[in-house]
């Protein structure tokens, strides 16, 4: 698989929502081929979508796994089991599945996980498809900053990624490279998704301390 | 209170590990009078420490919370309820209370929170003793950084407070503010704690990542 621009990869896109249409946009706009995919296949949102967007086609969940070489899984944390569940266990097999989901439950009032702390999302999603490689990536930070790190003026900031599968983590490394990110923390297996979406309900406290989601963390090593 | 550096506070530091003695020393260093405070009155390491520098004292949790005009929680997360009230819930009465634990848990061979999502040890704290004014700080960094923000090479990196008492916060921000800390990002009530607890765990997994302890968060706003 080759993630440059020169070469785009076919990629399919789980997720109607902000996340998953923005992302199959920088996707396109960077020369991907990209399928957005949806419960249904005449959903309106992907059916606008598709229209307007080079390189953009729209269908189910299905459709769009299997005409990904990677999928990326940017449905809400809730629907996620059950979004790729749809999608098809076989579409699924031996592809990189990066996994930006959140398992936030705004259901009691205030920002929770359904999942976390001994458990995650993304561990959930690589035990329910075993044939999968699961990279946990780009839940950290608002969707209009995930493949554009210089939307806050300077790419100095960071990402993490979390997977069982280093071939998988490297492509996914790749991909989010061209994208131009330079700071990307590997934190180890798929049980690194535990603190990268536990970070989630902290980030939710910042964004109201600084009064916008447009804001990423950075680590910051001895000089 | 006055927290500047010329005319010192008096500062009870419950707990004689790595945090409340390195917590203790940079307080004393700094001009204010520090009574460090243990289970027993006769703690060794407290002793110990106590007969090396200016302006220390020590005793058991109840001198060390008597003494304070401002009390510091720096024992472990699993403890610190039993310490508290070791310490006495009149000698905190009325006073900032800092609370610095974190409700690590590794009994299970990895690293968990035993509180988390729906509730944070900063909250259980705050619901123990509602006389005291909780201020969660300084949980989310290593104990070498914590009051020597510089040790980085740059204090071009951050800090969270949260707390109910809106007073409370402010004479913790100074005294952070007084070791040198720039970027104190206030995510609002006790409720904040949550965030800030669970982060540590993906301050483990970065520990992991970047091979090291001497490390924290920034957060990177729209320049």
């Amino acid at each position: 698989m080759v993630v440059s621009q020169e070469v785009g990869v076919q990629i399919g896109v789980l997720g109607t929502g902000m996340v998953g249409r923005g992302l199959a946009t920088k996707l396109a706009e960077a020369g991907h081929a990209v399928c957005l995919g949806s419960r249904t296949a005449n959903n309106e949102a992907a059916t606008k979508w598709a229209a307007g967007i080079q390189r953009a086609t729209h269908g189910t969940f299905a459709d769009a796994a299997a005409f990904g070489e990677l999928v990326i899984n940017a449905t809400p944390g809730a629907a996620s089991i059950a979004a790729l569940t749809q999608a098809g266990v076989d579409h699924l097999a031996g592809k990189v599945l990066l996994d930006v989901a959140n398992a936030l439950d705004f259901s009691r009032g205030y920002p929770r996980l359904f999942v976390c702390n001994d458990d995650s999302l993304g561990e959930q999603i690589q035990r329910a498809f075993p044939a999968a490689k699961v990279v946990k990536a780009l839940n950290t930070l608002n969707a209009e900053l995930m493949l554009n790190p210089g939307g806050l003026g300077t790419t100095d900031h960071a990402l993490f990624v979390a997977g069982d599968d280093p071939a998988a983590k490297a492509k996914v490394k790749e991909l989010l490279r061209s994208f131009g990110w330079t700071q990307i923390h590997d934190v180890g297996g798929i049980g690194g998704a535990r603190g990268m979406e536990m970070m989630v309900i902290a980030w939710l406290g910042v964004m109201n301390a600084v009064g916008s989601a447009m804001f990423n963390w950075k680590v910051v090593t001895k000089a």
